[in-house]
């Protein structure tokens, strides 16, 4: 397979048999999961230091991912509120070999809120877009 | 603890230490999950054999699940094609305490397509209301 | 499947491939621990609020549990002492296909004790059977 | 801790946070999990190929398993029928110190059936002492 | 947290409760399984279809990894034999707080053996510096 | 199959369908959190009290283990340093099938380092062998 080159995931991993469901692929609340924390990573990278997820919309479920498959999140900012951030997590999956082309599986988009350590919704700290890293635009 | 009289869980489970998130209350890629799960319960009660998950809408998070709590997924017809089911399921959980009330913490919509082994969608058999048994009016 | 009518289940799952035993079965270990948590759940019906487990008796095994089943766990009441409460829990199967009748599948008596916070024992509260709700007689 | 010298346990494990119930100690279900593995493994020495878990009695909890513990599973024969075999588990478990003496935690005795690979019963090969090794008597 | 820029994770993962050991922080075992996973990624990029682990050399674990952690997990190529891959694995994390910087964490080799479907070892396909996309120098 | 007689297991398990990777054998990344586990039981034995494991070397994977293999990990001091502890693990597997030899499948060193609470290095507290066990030469 080849590695996307670029854009960083917010997560990145390799599945196992333990992941499946009764039909043998992928069970999709194991990607909802991994999408459920991509997207809160997405959220450190504008300023938010602590979030609690309050809404899931526009999750498609295009294709079926496979056992052994090696699955990337990747995140971005949709809509920067004063305590909330919205962002879209796009999910793509390539076969374990050499040269494999990575193929769109999942898309999402969640709204977080950031929260005190009591769970009281504060205000999200201003960044540079620096803070991102130069090889995200 | 209560348990309600009136509907039929799809899924009801009670949450462990395992099930949490960095918080300390229960992360929200488990419930995604049972949703997920719960969804296509209730689909086999309106005739599909073999659903595929294909979308998740308004998936609402309105308060968190903490360990321990038993917690049940109810599933609801919202709308059912010639291939395509979407359900509605409400989440429910309750502290571990005799007479306590159960508080509605997440609520989703989601959408399946009935397949047969090959993945293909196949028309949903019509089904009877009272295959769902008497208690589910 | 059809959901059973009458009686509120303590527990409901579906089972995953990581539930299997070497035979492909599901794991009759992963039915104990929801026979454990399902007794405990019936506990607190009864006005306990903290429980340990502290045997299990008769369990019998009647048939194999498969991968997509949906799984039900019912308790009922068997003695309520002064500090202990022991309950029978019966799980019955189903496979995920419209009108399949549930069968069961393992039953077994467990006995809790009623703590306090530092384990030790603490009388039961007496509840009014109203408390289960009108479904559960 | 030490390592007790005289029976060679059929499990020996270290357990988790992840293994925890919302008490903070070991979730009964896994030390249950473990007793029907170890149980199994018993019958192998008898003679068993395959077997299928049928009933479980006399499980005692006698005191709580703490993360950290190291957990040992020791099986013996109670009785060896034709195509049955039961044996009782013994639970240790002792904190991870030193010299820390292992106290004794669960105890049950399991009945197995021997079964062909479609899971029809099929007798117990009958073995010699011998196999199960010189420093089991 | 900053998401470091100039190279592609093969696996990039948050950690949660579930895989903590007993002291809290992140159990090693955890650490050393998405290693194994990384460093199988790695060798597919270099041509290697399926692969079977033989040695880890040189494992360093130089700091502790806590919940919450974006733990990123980079592949590098050491050496390639005809049918072996040598690879590094070198793990970064970084706390969930924007501007965080990564620190490494644990570092290790490991040699993959490139195996047909029966296991028996098999060349190494050579491919060119191109399939590991440009970001990759 | 025959319990080994004469060494006591720092660890012994039975692995599942949930331990595979994706050719179906057991997940290289599951023995390697067994041998970290039992490596850490060994040093108990040697007096220490609190370990972080800080390297390992020599990992050798010389076969591969199995869905119903027993397999047990046998510890072994190294070297005794002030405040840190190297052992070797070795770990055998055999099917569970009467009188089945167990194989050797993985070796280990593995250097732990004996910490306070706060994580500082303390001295190893010295112990006699007796502390061991007799049937541990």
């Amino acid at each position: 397979m080849t590695l996307p080159e670029q854009r960083q995931p917010a997560i990145r991993v390799t599945l196992l048999p333990r992941d499946t469901n009764p039909h043998g692929t992928i069970f999709g609340g194991v990607i909802l999961s991994y999408i459920d924390q991509a997207g809160a990573i997405e959220t450190r990278l504008h300023g938010a230091d602590r979030v609690v997820t309050v809404a899931m919309e526009k999750v498609v479920f295009h294709a079926p991912v496979y056992v052994g498959d090696l699955v990337s999140f990747y995140g971005e900012l949709v809509r920067l509120g004063r305590t909330s951030i919205t962002v879209k997590v796009v999910v793509e999956a390539a076969p374990p070999s050499a040269g494999a082309t990575p193929r769109r599986v999942t898309e999402a988009e969640i709204t977080y809120v950031n929260v005190d350590p009591t769970g009281k919704p504060v205000p999200v700290r201003r960044t540079t877009p620096r803070a991102r890293g130069t090889a995200r635009p």
